[in-house]
């Protein structure tokens, strides 16, 4: 097994460790292709663009997402104003509600129930975390499964693991990851993938959706004793731990495609600010081992939001009866 | 690798191909325990039994099964004389309604609702497949999945995919398996799992129960270019494809616990009735392999039906407000 770090870029062979010119101790060996998430969130939004133009022109009226925050937190608060200016930039109205910290559970309940009966949204969106003493569960299950952009609704989910179904919605970070590798011209079929993490958000629907593209999936979690072992197999990586840099170069097989979910903030003196993200891969030993990789930030980042826009499209389209371009 | 059919067992080493004493080429060496799912089975239904009369003692009630049958397809009828006869067993009443054939889908929902709006039915199963006329989707999607005692409606189906959720039924199969790896003392926290097949009924819900039960799970699928160099990493193999024998002995890590869910009828006209019924695993290899296996018939099978009952006794119990032993 190679060691950390310095590891060669090889392409099918094993031989390349042997050859000095591709591959030195010094880590100057070829790098992984960037697979340029912003460049190609871009892309999709300037695509979004255009048929929100269309929908205009045909039907008269625009996709409406609704956005409900509950509370005052700084992160959800930036989120929220990110989501509304993407929007905007893309033509989709917004709509939004603030609620205080202290809200009851019924009052959220009953905005939700105002957005589905809305039919100038298409899309509604639950800012999380929610406060403590508000259920997840009651508040998204209220969430019309029809407007459910963010793909969490027991039946969307569903339905996504149900072979002959077809969800409404997908959840927008792992639909993202999928979009990356489809745009990046990276064959999904018959490749071996692993995701690491099971979360509902992300792991979890990453991994049936790379098994609907075909692939044969295998998902690693805390309690997997050899998680090293495992992504060694796996032609294509989706890492979404929540851990800075916990996959190293030695965890991947030489030529694998790497995408990196995580965002995660470590100290950093050297900077002003005193810390940068980093994902959840080691960037710097991974791009000599990988053949394509996602960076933090810049990579499944800017992917989650283009999804949301796109999901609140489709939801307007089905609404409107416009089919698909 | 070691040749088709003639393996011997081990227990973790490599060597036990060059030990003569424990397995030789006639194949006699030491065989797999045997996981009896007919015993498991019965002694499940025994229990049944037992809550079943506690609860008619205390709440003065019996679980209800009902059942609905389409058309007269012979191998149909026969499941479900089968399920009517387990109920009796155990106590639980069954209701069943069978319709003609060319019954229009409005009247095999309307029964269904008619099911779901009796307090006395707590699990109503629609016997599968209908008739090409009418649509699976809509029929299951009718049944409440508070009375969806085979696990399919697609909330029932969601939540089993989702961390920190539990659904209200499991479908009975894959539940089953489940169910013998435990009564079998098998240990599945930790272990690699491969499930080969996807179906929504079988290897779907049976690798997202191993994974909740802390298993790393990969699906194998027909579109796995290699599917016996995958299955040679388990340490637990669900065999869930519908294909005779489609397992070898060679597809086995040595002492690997094999659940098989084929039952494949392959012609042998050495027997009067013509044919006999084989597992998706080639038995006699995979017993010099394997540590343990389930036989078929005997297997899994039984324990399907028992799975249907102990749902149909949860659902009572919920609706009674019986709290679980």
């Amino acid at each position: 097994m190679a060691g950390r770090g310095i590891l060669p870029t090889m392409e099918g062979t094993g031989d390349a460790s042997h050859n000095s010119s591709s591959a030195t101790v010094t880590g100057t060996g070829q790098k992984a292709a960037i697979i340029d998430g912003k460049a190609i969130a871009d892309q999709i939004r300037k695509e979004i663009t255009a048929e929100v133009s269309k929908m205009k022109e045909s039907v008269g009226n625009v996709p409406g997402l609704a956005v409900i925050l509950v509370g005052a937190r700084k992160d959800s608060s930036t989120y929220v104003r990110n989501k509304k200016r993407a929007c905007a930039e893309v033509g989709i109205l917004s709509f939004d509600v603030t609620l205080p910290e202290d809200v009851s559970q019924e009052e959220v309940v009953a905005r939700v129930k105002e957005f589905n009966d809305n039919p100038a949204v298409h899309g509604i969106l639950v800012q999380l975390p929610l406060p403590k003493h508000i259920s997840e569960e009651v508040v998204l299950g209220a969430v019309s499964y029809e407007k459910d952009v963010d793909g969490f609704h027991p039946i969307n989910v569903g339905t996504l693991a149900m072979q002959g179904r077809k969800p409404l919605f997908v959840s927008c970070t792992p639909k993202g990851c999928i979009e990356l590798l489809k745009r990046s011209g990276v064959q999904i079929k018959g490749k071996r993938a692993v995701v690491i993490g099971r979360s509902n958000i992300v792991g979890t629907p990453a991994a049936q959706l790379l098994q609907r593209e075909n692939a044969t999936v295998t998902v690693v979690h805390s309690q997997t004793p050899n998680p090293a072992e495992i992504t060694r197999e796996a032609d294509i990586l989706v890492a979404a731990a929540g851990k800075a840099e916990l996959v190293r170069g030695d965890w991947l097989k030489p030529g694998a495609v790497v995408i990196d979910v995580g965002i995660n903030a470590v100290e950093d003196l050297s900077i002003k600010k005193g810390y940068r993200l980093v994902g959840d891969v080691c960037f710097e030993e991974a791009c000599h081992v990988a053949s394509k990789i996602t960076p933090v930030p810049g990579g499944v980042g800017p992917m989650t939001i283009a999804m949301l826009l796109s999901n609140t499209l489709d939801a307007a389209k089905r609404a409107y009866g416009v089919a698909n371009a």
